[in-house]
Formats: structure tokens, sequence, C-alpha cells
């Protein structure tokens, strides 16, 4: 790396530092993009992995892979260590990288606002591993079931708690009510999967708060039609290997699901800048941070406000944003003159219920029904990244959807239900494939959260 | 279970177990198989999954999925605990079951012939989980070498070593020989992964020793054509973070795999009667063991000795042993008389060696080259349980044939590759992977093998 071009160092390769690298193809730069993990990951999918209906190849791409063409960009599998704005300098994991330009993508982890205890009981879906984490729990409670002796702990066992109805918990709740109702039915002797209750779970007044009401209403009706058990006002008290206390009662559950909340990563707080609440870079309208003129801040890991509140934590705001960036980029190394103003050109957004059942706004319509699904499907397919991935996906849905099957319904290792919930060795072995953070572990420890 | 039917109980859901609970789908018996997987998993593709060219999902089958419409069987995921065979009785996990027949396919694991320390530094590839730890190891070591600071750390992280020259070995090396070169070239910026070494070790004569002479020595005259670096007469002396120590010198690799042995499941000495040297029940010509008539033993787990040799672990053996045990049990129960003896069918044998090679046996002959391996592809896909897998390897496959790219490249989990080979960090995660047997991990701890 001697060259005498501007270096671009990107923290990322999710939607928004991915696209702010390829954008930067043609320009005058080298770019070093620093990931944790080998992989882009199409976060929009993740709650089909969960719900074995899609494999983790299908929804990845390796990074290096994507990139592999691009000249002027190299890969780094590290984490981010420390960043020094006064020396421009990036330290990771094996190494350090000094930058003309820093873009930090570095998007949001699962929030569990001070209740960190509460992860073991409740995973997240933000990774590949917590998706498989999902997966094997939800997967594991029908087996367990299978044999369970009492009819208190099959009640238990078919009893699965989303907490948190935005779009992840939306689509989590009706997935895991399809494959209770229409897939796991022919495979059980010992259990009525039409037993299984899904419950959904969320403080606030509607499903889907950050959409219109009338798509809340929707989306409401459809979920209670198919027959999950939607619950709104209604706060989490506590979590435990017994289930969830809500309003002073005991729901009992082997399986939680938490996606009830995001916050940035670590990452921004090495920024020594100012955060919002959730962790969030307080951006300027061209992305930068304030007063210091090569660092931005792109997709979930900003907070731009518009019109006084923040763009919403989407994937075409990261597209958009990520390539926003590489074109000022661009501009300033190419001697075009000052900064622009990040624009948001509003795609709209969606949410799958079930089976041809969706909710779609954009336009200023609000869309649902089969129409919303197939849109959804058609947009889902079309931002995939790679061919391959957009092929297996397609021929898995088209699969799921002719012949009610999941492909998906793989347990990782060996598993053995114990009689008891969660006996703590089955907990070890479904713990040894999360994920986890370092810093989320010591906030499980004394069950504070960073900055609270 | 109330039934006055007989209850036939198989132990295993691999091929042979899978094989004799779908044979007696007309037989008037009930059928419980007990396996510690929820899924049936086609091992000869496993290498596939090693190498980053195939996902777990497109090489396993729900047992339960499989055995869904067939009303007379049932399945219980769990681990075989003791048998007694006085009582007719079965102890798993999380309860018992009485039999009137059993059926042990309990199949083989990794065998480091008491150097079960050995085991860290040098994985087998018999699970699925054994299989996402090679693949890890094979995509971190290439991370790892792109950002190594000196020469000597970049040799060690691009010499792969495969001990072990049975077929699994032999299509393990080829497959690392030809992604080093052919699909990681494109990717890399720091590194030539022209440079990267693959040997394969073994302590016999030849590679493919089960197979005819002549097939041996195309076999290895391929390997090499293609870069293998064929060791054969060298006995590992020992194995650690290093290398490989053979004839006195250490071979300096930071990913070692080992293929050079497999001996029966701990299940096998649960009954009681002759073992052989790998653990393997001794047979009679009827798969019973001497003096029981009710329990069988197929596929890996059982030794039945044809012209003084024991029949080869191969799929055939075992599916053919499963169905011929279905009929022997559905003759008594039918009162249709007394035992027949087994006999073989020989089917042949094959092995990939690279895009476009393999080795194959059969009807007295040897094949090589082009038409052994579209014969390979084909054979191979007719036996892989459902037509979504069958679709998806298909497509895996011509994927990789027509653009030489992996699709399953994703290193599940974050990593962060140390500077020091395998720091204890990253092995750590690794290991988080494996599967392991309880029974192994002692082993780990003492270095020495149950019964030796």
């Amino acid at each position: 790396m001697s060259s005498s071009r501007a270096r671009v160092v990107i923290l990322g390769g999710g939607f928004a530092g991915l696209n702010a690298a390829r954008a930067l193809r043609r320009a005058p730069v080298d770019v070093v993009l620093i990931d944790q993990h080998n992989h882009h990951l199409f976060q929009p999918l993740l709650y089909q992995v969960a719900t074995a209906g899609l494999s983790p190849e299908d929804i990845t791409s390796p990074i290096r892979g994507v990139l592999a063409r691009q000249k002027n960009a190299r890969v780094v599998l590290g984490r981010v260590e420390w960043i020094d704005r006064e020396r421009r300098r990036v330290g990771f994991t094996h190494g350090e990288v000094d930058y003309d330009y820093l873009v930090v993508a570095t998007g949001m982890k699962t929030n569990y606002f001070g209740h960190g205890q509460w992860e073991t009981d409740a995973p997240g879906l933000k990774t590949i591993a917590d998706a498989l984490t999902c997966r094997r729990r939800i997967l594991e409670a029908f087996e367990r079931a299978e044999w369970a002796e009492d009819r208190e702990t099959k009640e238990k066992l078919l009893t699965f708690i989303v907490v948190g109805a935005g779009p992840t918990g939306v689509e989590l709740a009706g997935a895991i009510r399809e494959i209770a109702h229409k897939v796991m039915v022919r495979d059980f002797r010992n259990i009525d999967p039409e037993c299984a209750r899904v419950l959904l779970i969320d403080g606030l007044p509607r499903v889907l708060a950050s959409y219109r009401e009338a798509s809340s209403i929707r989306a409401q009706r459809d979920l209670e039609k198919m027959g999950v058990d939607v619950r709104l006002n209604t706060m989490v008290e506590e979590i435990s290997p017994r289930g969830v206390l809500v309003e002073g009662e005991w729901i009992e559950s082997a399986t939680v699901i938490w996606a009830a909340g995001v916050k940035a990563t670590s990452v921004t707080a090495m920024l020594d800048t100012d955060l919002d609440a959730l962790g969030r870079v307080q951006v300027e309208p061209d992305l930068r941070i304030s007063g210091d003129e090569r660092v931005f801040v792109v997709g979930d890991a900003a907070n731009l406000e518009v019109d006084g509140s923040p763009l919403p934590g989407l994937a075409p705001v990261a597209i958009q944003q990520g390539r926003f960036v590489a074109r000022q980029i661009s501009r300033i190394v190419g001697g075009k003159g000052g900064p622009e103003s990040f624009e948001y050109r509003d795609k709209g957004q969606m949410a799958t219920i079930g089976r041809a059942r969706a909710i779609a706004e954009f336009a200023g319509r609000t869309f649902s029904g089969f129409f919303a699904w197939v849109l959804w499907l058609f947009v889902h397919l079309l931002f995939l990244v790679g061919f391959r991935n957009r092929l297996f996906v397609v021929l898995d849905w088209f699969y799921a959807y002719m012949w009610s099957r999941r492909s998906a319904r793989l347990i990782l290792g060996r598993v053995v239900p114990g009689s008891a919930p969660w006996s703590p060795d089955v907990a070890r072995t479904l713990m040894d494939y999360r994920d986890g953070d370092g810093e989320e572990a010591e906030v499980g420890a004394d069950g504070r959260a960073p900055g609270e």
C-alpha cells in the first residue's frame, strides 16, 4: 500500500459499506474494507434462516468474492479495536491502517435495553449465528414436545414468544406460526402441532409502529387471522428459562426470541463524537461528523435527522448513503468542490406476514395481501447479492409455497433434548453457536448495557 | 405404543438404518428410529461441505421428514445410553423403549488410533460439525495468509496437510488444491494462492489402498498432475499447532485434516458381544449377533467376513444390509421361516479426484478420467435423498464447473485471525462448532482411546 492515491477505509461490509466500496470502483482511490465476518449478510431474509426456510449460504456472499474484480479494493477480516482521528488511523485485530477518508458503516446489534442477562433465554436476530440459534431452538422445541410426558411441559414447549412487533418480530411470528401448522403437522406422532401457540408482544399500542396506522391495523388483523396471539401495550417485566413475565403473570415458554430493539455497535463510541441514545452518530447533512472533514458515518450507525426525526434503519437508506458518500469522496479527491447534502429518495418499506400476505408502503400508498406479497418477493430477490443466491432462494420459496416444506430443517451438531426445559447441557451446546460480542458478554455479567 | 404388533427399534439414521426403516413400511411392525442428530447425512459428499462447495442443508434431510408419511414409524432425537439384551430394552437420553427386534446401525466415527489429543489440531471428517470446522480452518488460513507479515508464517498458513489417502483423503486433497488454485486466486491481493501446498500423507505404499492397484496408480498420477504432494510409506509421528512430524522432520502447517481411520461408535460395546479391533460387531451370515435371535447389526458397525475379509464400509453395503434385515424381520414376524444369509451384490466403488477426474471400479473393470467423473456425479445425485437436495447440488456443481466458484464460502460466526497461528482464542471459537463425543473428549484428556 505504498500508493500515493488517497486511501478510503470502510468499516463494515453491510448494505452501506459494500455499496460505498462498489461505488468507488472507478474513483482514483485505494479502498480497504474491514469486517469481522467474511460475508455480506442480506439481513432482510435472516428470519427465514431462523425459521428453517433458507440456508445461511443462500443469504450471504463472501465479501472478498463480491469485490474480487474491483482492483482498487482490498478486504480485511478483522475486528476494529480503535480509531485515532488525530493520526487518521484505525487499529484492528492484527494490524493498523492509515486513512485519508473513513467511512463508518458498522450497523446495529441487538439491544436488550439494560437487560443483557436476557440474551441467554431470548436470543436476538442480527447475525447468522443468531439465526442458527433460533432455528435450533424452534426445531428442538418440537422434538422435545414429541416426547414430553406431561401436558404442562408439552404446552410450554409449544409456546413460542416473539418480543417486539416491528418488521422482524412480525415476520418471525408469522413464519413460526406457519411452520407449526403447515410443516410440522405432518411429521410428529405424539403432538398436535395445531396446539402450538405463537405470541407477539410489544409495549407499543400497535404492530409495525413505524408504518402508517392503516398498515398496522391490517398487519395485526392478518396475524390474528393466521392464529398469532398479538399482545400490545404489554411490557415484558422478566425473561427466564420459565418464560416471560408480563403484567405480573408468567407465560410459560421454552422459546423466546428478542426482536424488540437495536443499538449501534461499540465502534461508534471509538469516534469520540456526539452519539444519540442508541449509540448512533449524529451526522451533518453531508453525513460527516461535526468538525471532521474526513470521517463519514452511513447506514444504521448514523443518525441523520430529517424533519426532526432520524431516517429509519432500512436497507434503501443504507444503500443510498453508501453510494452518496462514495460520490462525495470522488468529488473531493477530484477537486470538484464542496459537500452536498444527502437526500433520501423514499423507496417505501415492506414486511411479509405469511404465505401470500404482506404489507407494503410506497409512493404514498399502502398495499396489502397477495399483491404486496408478490412485490415483497420481487424486491427481495432483486436486491439479494449474486445470481446464485437469487436462484437458490427463488427455488426454495417455490418449493415452500408449493409443498409447504422447509428445506433447511437442519439442527447443526448433536442435539439431545433433556427432560428439563433447557437443561444446562443443551443450553451450553446452543450457546456454542452464538456469535456474541465481547462487550455484550460483559453486559450480561453485570446486567447493564454500556453507557447506561 | 400400546400396539400388540412387534416393535423394531433401529439405532441410527444413516444409510443402513434409514433403509431398514423404509423397507419395513409395509411390514406389520412398529418402527422406532433413534438418532442423536435430527438429520440423515449423505456422507459421500461431506468433503464438499468441508471445501465450501455445498451447504450443510444440501446433503442432509430431516429424518422426521423422510419418514413423515410412513405411519408405522416414529423418530426419536436422542442418544443411546444403554442396551439390555436380557430385558430387550434400550435406554436413551430421556427415556427407554422395549424392542422385539433391535437393529444396530450406528456407523463409525473418526479413529485417532490412541492419539485422541490430535483431534484439536487435526479434525476428522464424519459429521456436519466436522465439515464446518474444516471449512472454517481452510478459509481462515487464506484470510490469515493475506495479512501475514513474514514469509515463513505465510508458507505455513498456505500448507494444507491431509493425513490418510483413502477415498475421503484423496477427495479432500484434490478439492483443497482446486480451491487454492482456481477459486482463491481471484480474491486475494497479498498472497499468491499458487504457492499453496497440499500434502497427502499415508503410511501405506499406495493411495486408495482398498482399490485395485491400477486404480491407485492412476489416482496418484492424477493427484500429482494437479499438484498434490503425495507422500506414501510415511508415518505421522506427531501432530501439533506447529504442523506434522514425519520421519523426524516437522512439516509446518496451520491446517491438518485427519482422514486416516474410523472405528465403531461406543454403542456396539453396549451389546456385550464379540467386537473386532475397530469395535465392529462380528455378525453371523444373517447379520444377527451370535446367540441372540433378536439383534441385528448392519452397515459400518457390522463386521461380516466374506472370503476371510470384512465387507468394506461403503454406502451400498449399508443400504443392502438395511434392506436385507428389514426383509428378515418381515419374514420372521410373518412366520415365513428361518434366516437367510446376506449376500453383497458388489456395486463397485468410486472416488472423485478433481474437476473432471475420478476413479471408478465396477463390473470387474476400472474406469478413470472424465467418464468416471460423470459416472460419479450421476451416481451421487441418484442416491442423494430428496428431490430438492438433488436439484440444489446439481446447480451448485454446474455453477462450480462453469465458473470455478464455490458457493458456500461462509465462515460461520465472527472470525478474527490472530497473528499467532491458532491463537487460543481462535482455536476455542473453532472448537465451539465441533460436535464431539463425550467419550472422545475423555480420550483427548489422557491421550488413550478406550479399550486400548
